[in-house]
């Protein structure tokens, strides 16, 4: 068949987390976000990529559709000259192929009214669900009538309250989606912050790093009916840095907190790649990265702030002035473009696998590995390149 | 021996026309254009590129040569240094290896005139044959002192009519040169002219595609003697449509004919991938368009209109005036440059092999199965990477 | 395991030289330059590149240190944000695992100073010497307390002679390094230096080639102990060639010399890849070539120029003004940038190997076997895959 998307021979060694391994691409049977739903208005349609898979969604009579960007007939994108001749259809640009947005059934050709095989035949749709603002894609294969299951359990739990505001931005990241997720819940990356604006420009307080103090403990949640996640309560096991010796002497020092600030966050990983860090970037908030698969090398970095107890609109106004002002500059780009070129700069050990064999993990990892232990019993599929390519 | 070129597993699944299939670097034993006689002046020296294979072409003495460009001693391309010392020899910038443009042979070696090796081995060369403005040459293995098939039996049926007037343009397509094949021959593919300046902009009509009208009846042309390919006079089975509809409402309409200009051509697609359309783009014309291979991702695109009953210079130069002011700009360009980006589009989904096992043909695509058959039968060889590398 | 480097294949068709043949990356536990000293100031760090693994450098209290570029934990270039907290440590950007340069000893996590990792591991170092301005690695696996061989024996006899002054540049070029060694031991490329400035542009001489006169004589030198490489004394067997024919005609004349200028030198090439020229510049230099393997598809060439008898300050300024303002422009440039668009030019026919397999060698080619075997009989080991990303 297609050539294999991981060394197979690599896999074979990995014995506890090999389907995370495997999944270069992603978890199949997920839902992960496409794009934000301001970016989509009635109407309009936009191309996405989820999985290594293209897609293209439409916003029509305030229903978002989503469906494969590849003509069924001779493999063309349609997104590459989008005809819609009603609300409820995409003709294909080349010999005129017509497609329902709602089930992607061939429900006509404008070039051969006649043919055969219209309505005997579907382009691949998936399901659509906007939710915080987000418009979230299942990436999954649903057989007869059966539903996807509910997208709060691909989410991390308290994501979905109905008194949060949310405020986010995206990019797209030169690196796996594993190597954005690890960075991310990596209590020890932080590191890399010492120098941020989000430390030096403000009164606010960020460790060096974060030493075992006693037994690591984690909760791991696995109920397939809920949300599926690592959680690790720093504050139980971890003792913050806050000077850095070689030689007995002390080489760097930052600046230690002044009590405003809690500087040990509670921080999570949830399915299918999801991190929470509670408590930033601001005590009543919560950070929350998404670390979409886009194909191999690249994943798509959204990263959402929320807010609780935000009830109308002029506190809503006021949350989104405050992440407009403060929070993005500060906390989302400040701190979190140190974490793009770290990512980015991980991908080349990583990229032809041989990385998952030769790393040298240590203590501190213990939760990146319990992580890929979790994700590889709780995923529901693997996206493999048959599901790209087609012949899946 | 060497990587293959396409995949062989998936050419195990494709019964009738497995040589189409594995002719990505085009069919080996037959004639191609590979310039323009205009581009070559009298002593010029240009490089080429035809099935996948660098050659360098001169004229001396008012006759066209052809070599394939890599000295045999290193490998080196002779077009980095072009160094002919003499009317009938290149020599090599790097050694001084010298060839005889008119049959290979390695006649002298400048930097040491003694060496054994002197006339004891050639560059390939090709036969080379001008006709209407182009220059043609076989790439092909002659054994002995074996001539090549004629060159008309690789052009269409009256091409080289001495009372036509050719008049041409070329440039390189982003897409395997099937691709671009297969769009030209394909009926429906006239949907995505509906906009074009051809239509809008004069006087004339085009439908927006063709729907079946009784049995498909195609003339197959296999005489090994002859020109080899599929006739498909539309006028007999399709029915033009100038009006679109989905769920009973016109979505779409096109200027329908006025009797001026015919709306169904013949078309007809040769051996080895030579489009032939009839009245067009007028009445007493014929545009013919090469989807000549390049490499394996590109084709070089030669589009040719002939006009018959041209007997004198003044009638030449009235037609070239019209072909530069107006089929130039209209058909060639206004028209065809769709054509371009539809097989560029079509480019990803057949790039690693899988689309051909992937694609969903209709009714309209009879004609392609058609020429992807007889292409199979009719065929004189394979190019492969052997061919390219050296070592066949 | 790994992809293999080169074609297995065609290895098995290769004789004599089959390890020649296998050391695309160059051969292994031999010295190379990495940079020039006055390039790395005291405290300095800088990166660098041999046989395709990423290096570090660091110049510390006056002695220099080298270490592999890449973080034992996440696999991250320590280069990418250098950050040094004392004179003997390098400190990774990313979670703070700190090496010693001498030994490349995991010393301290900045981030856990109580892992039990510390103290451990260490990540590869490699042995650094300096002589006549450059810096030399041993690209090596050392075992136990063993020493590397000598620098000496992996350099041209003389050039550590301490009268000599050395003069040098260095370029990258994209060829693999044996087209580059094998292009300046050539006897008859100098073919392409007939348009050179450093003819036309003074009163100085160079043939268009050598023809054989009398059998080759190579004085091959394998001691173990001291430099290995293929002498090629050239006016023992080479008549120069100020004149060339084609059909009786003289279609090419340069310039014979005048008594000033030898035009005859010895050339001799050296392991692991280094070509000495004598008498060129001028009759009382020697040039050096040094074609350091950087990955498979470049060589970084360094140009040194040496001159005898020089023993004071003044003469070695007078030295260094000699080449800045003649023979760097004139020799190094002049002469050699033809060679560096020679081997490029070869680069694709060999790019892929099959070009050792179709080259059609000629007598005047014998040195370039010679050097093959020897090089074959003589290497230290060979540069592999698993030695770049790990694993080896």
């Amino acid at each position: 068949m297609n050539k294999p998307l991981v060394n197979p021979e690599i896999g074979q060694q990995i014995r506890d987390w090999r389907p995370y391994y495997e999944a270069k691409l992603g978890f199949r049977n997920h839902w992960y976000p496409v794009m934000y739903s301001a970016d989509l208005a009635e109407g309009e349609v936009k191309p996405g990529k989820l999985l290594g898979e293209d897609l293209l969604v439409r916003r029509s009579g305030g229903t978002v559709y989503c469906i494969k960007d590849q003509c069924l007939h001779r493999g063309v994108p349609l997104s590459r000259k989008v005809e819609c001749y009603g609300k409820d259809t995409i003709t294909c640009w080349y010999h005129g192929w017509t497609y329902q947005w709602a089930d992607g059934k061939l429900c006509d050709i404008l070039t051969d009214p006649s043919s055969k095989m219209i309505g005997t035949r579907s382009l691949k749709t998936y399901p659509v669900q906007e939710a915080k603002g987000m418009v979230f894609v299942f990436m999954g294969d649903l057989v007869g009538d059966s539903a996807p299951p509910p997208l709060a359990t691909d989410l991390p739990p308290g994501f979905l309250d109905p008194d949060r505001a949310a405020y986010g931005i995206r990019r797209l990241v030169k690196a796996n989606w594993r190597l954005g997720a690890e960075n991310g819940f990596d209590t020890t990356h932080i590191f890399i912050h010492k120098d941020s604006p989000f430390i030096t420009g403000r009164d606010s307080a960020l460790p060096l790093g974060f030493a075992s103090a006693g037994t690591l403990q984690l909760d791991l949640r696995e109920d397939p009916a809920a949300s599926r996640g690592v959680v690790d309560v720093m504050a139980q096991h971890y003792r913050p840095l806050f000077e850095a010796t070689l030689d007995g002497q002390t080489v760097l020092r930052t600046r230690a907190p002044t009590g405003k600030h809690n500087t040990i966050h509670t921080i999570s990983l949830w399915m299918p790649g999801i991190l929470s860090v509670e408590n930033h970037p601001e005590a009543d908030m919560v950070q929350y990265e998404f670390y979409t698969p886009h194909d191999a090398d690249h994943h798509m970095y959204y990263q959402v702030i929320e807010k609780s107890g935000v009830t109308d609109a002029a506190q809503e106004a006021a949350f989104r002035a405050e992440c407009e002002s403060l929070h993005e500059p500060l906390a989302l780009r400040g701190i979190n473009d140190d974490d793009l070129w770290a990512r980015e700069a991980m991908q080349g050990f990583y990229a032809d696998d041989w990385g998952w064999l030769e790393e040298q993990l240590f203590e501190q990892d213990r939760n990146l590995l319990e992580w890929r232990r979790l994700a590889s019993r709780c995923q529901r599929g693997i996206q493999t390149l048959a599901h790209v390519q087609g012949g899946a």
